[in-house]
């Protein structure tokens, strides 16, 4: 039905399995002769076993990572369903470019070269040429209460963004990516695709953003319960029914659709994905409905404090690897977690194994 | 009572104040002014406020990071409380030397400068001269099953082990320590301190160590249990009770007897003090009753799987940052946590405000 689908199962066909090449059972007996006691580095082991497996080898390395953020504004912003007004989204772009936001410190530390993509920021910063212009329009999307987002070429166009990006991150020798997001009122679509998607009532999905107060969370689970109403009724008078692709583009930021977008071709390209908070885990939530192989390229690094985020993560079946009550965004709890990646792919090359160190190979 | 006693107050008498100085306020404030949403950073806010106090600057620094890993055997090894031979202590002590333990790996990562030191292991290493010889005994504690672990002269002697190593990487800069240890059956030490001082069940103290099965940890509870017993008898018969200094070397092992010599040091000395797993958790226990301000000077960085281990830092009020199953030793949860750490620094020196970036202030 939806012109995405075709899409999306194009995307699904082309991705590669992770069961040709170097298997488990390898890389796992790689893991387990290690001089440690089986199974003792947790969480690294388990790391490293995905990491070699989408890389197909038993000596995999990190190159050359990249953190894509991609801004865009939101029609629902109008409905007063997020504490901060639409213009921090603007101020926080061109923020990024001075070097004195979270995420440049993050990149910094961590050496990620970092990419700013406007996407549909709803202000000029043509003045700013660190930021790569490929808004879609020039406002941001269409307030959702009361139709699509945004139309089927727009999220062609959005899509279109996100894999550009990590066509040409991959083509530097990368292979290993981040993806964080600026775009105030991003919670709102977020949740609505949890709840949708995954069947859940909406109170559980919808938590306070970036501080709301109860009667605000109040205000923004009416306005949201509206749309998610407009848009059944719209459903139902066509006699359709809400594919993923098709919440994709009516709920969707720019943002977050070049997010998947991304997303999606950095599992075509077997690039490591690293998912931040909340918006990002759902965006990832909605590729792996588009295609279910995302989820073997994807590690899911922070789980915030925002209501509904556990639980998001817990029905994808994902274990996040930090949980510091981070809720700042920009990708910053994906680039918090690379540390801990770089040590799981370093266990594999680094350390001596019972046999080098002729140690008593102590656990079986 | 105890010579010990009068060691634990002389450290407390000369441990600095947090309170002078840069106040929590003036930290708070410069926190909160840069450019995110108030809270937003999470843990990495109370760590920045945390590490700026003890440095008492509202631009603290990390400097020239140092990893003590202590080694030494155990009396009551001789017991089976451990699924691993006493040899293995040896074994790893010679494989750090060469660069292939997880401890090694993550201290390249991290740039740990890492020393190795040998406080009574049960092996002659005078061959290795990258592990410095301070062995207190040749052949490790005696078996606290039938009587007191070490002396209190050698339980001194330990301290001032850990106590120098401390001193030492202070005189070369040093302002934030790591410490691991190596010592084959020592999670036994660490559940009798945990069940005596926070005066909770032994059973959930106890835990499967490196893997013992259901049999094994019954079997090591008994053990554990009947050394209590005649601990008490001894002090009934003497009218003594048993203080945290007493259970320090009746059952300390000497690499935790150092461990807790250097975090008390460490405190003295005014630098950040990395907590790793169980059995370092089980020492900074035993330092905090014997100097409650060290607590102020402590980063607790991992909760591993060790039954108990969780529980003992609720108890402590201690939140661990990360939770990754590591139960490896050596420090590396300590290791692992490190970039966070270097994180909540980097956050309050690198970050932009308000003022700085002409940014609407959008939370309060």
């Amino acid at each position: 039905m939806e012109k995405e689908i075709s899409t999306s199962g194009q995307i699904h066909s082309t991705l590669p399995s992770l069961t040709g090449g170097v298997g488990g059972g390898s890389l796992r007996a790689k893991i387990d002769n290690l001089n440690k006691p089986k199974g003792s580095l947790g969480r690294l082991e388990e790391l490293a076993l995905q990491i070699g497996l989408i890389q197909q080898t038993l000596s995999p390395s990190l190159r050359h990572p990249v953190h894509l953020l991609f801004g865009a504004d939101h029609g629902i912003e109008h409905e007063q369903v997020s504490v901060s007004p639409r213009c921090i989204t603007w101020q926080q772009m061109q923020n990024f470019t001075r070097g004195g936001g979270g995420v440049n410190m993050f990149c910094r530390q961590h050496g990620f070269e970092l990419h700013l993509v406007d996407v549909g920021v709803d202000h000029d910063l043509s003045a700013y040429p660190q930021i790569l212009n490929r808004k879609v329009t020039p406002h941001g999307t269409a307030n959702f209460l009361y139709g699509p987002a945004m139309t089927e070429e727009q999220c062609e166009q959005a899509l279109d963004v996100g894999r550009e990006q990590v066509d040409a991150a991959f083509d530097r020798g990368c292979n290993i990516i981040s993806i964080g997001e600026m775009g105030i009122a991003n919670t709102s679509p977020s949740s609505i695709w949890m709840s949708l998607i995954l069947d859940l009532p909406l109170e559980q999905c919808v938590g306070a953003g970036a501080g709301l107060n109860s009667e605000g969370v109040r205000h923004k689970l009416d306005v949201l319960r509206r749309s998610i109403e407009h848009m059944q009724s719209e459903l139902d008078a066509h006699g359709q029914t809400a594919t993923p692709s098709y919440l994709l583009r009516y709920f969707g930021g720019f943002e977050m659709v070049a997010a998947v977008g991304a997303m999606l071709e950095a599992a075509v390209k077997r690039m490591v994905v690293l998912v931040d908070g909340f918006i990002m885990t759902a965006c990832a939530l909605i590729a792996s409905r588009l295609d279910p192989s995302f989820m073997d390229f994807a590690i899911f690094c922070h789980c915030g404090d925002e209501s509904g985020h556990r639980l998001m993560l817990e029905r994808m079946g994902a274990k996040p690897l930090l949980s510091l009550g981070l809720r700042l965004g920009e990708g910053t709890g994906a680039l918090c977690a690379f540390p801990i990646i770089d040590s799981a792919v370093r266990m594999l090359n680094e350390m001596g194994n019972f046999e080098d160190n002729k140690i008593t190979k102590y656990f079986e």
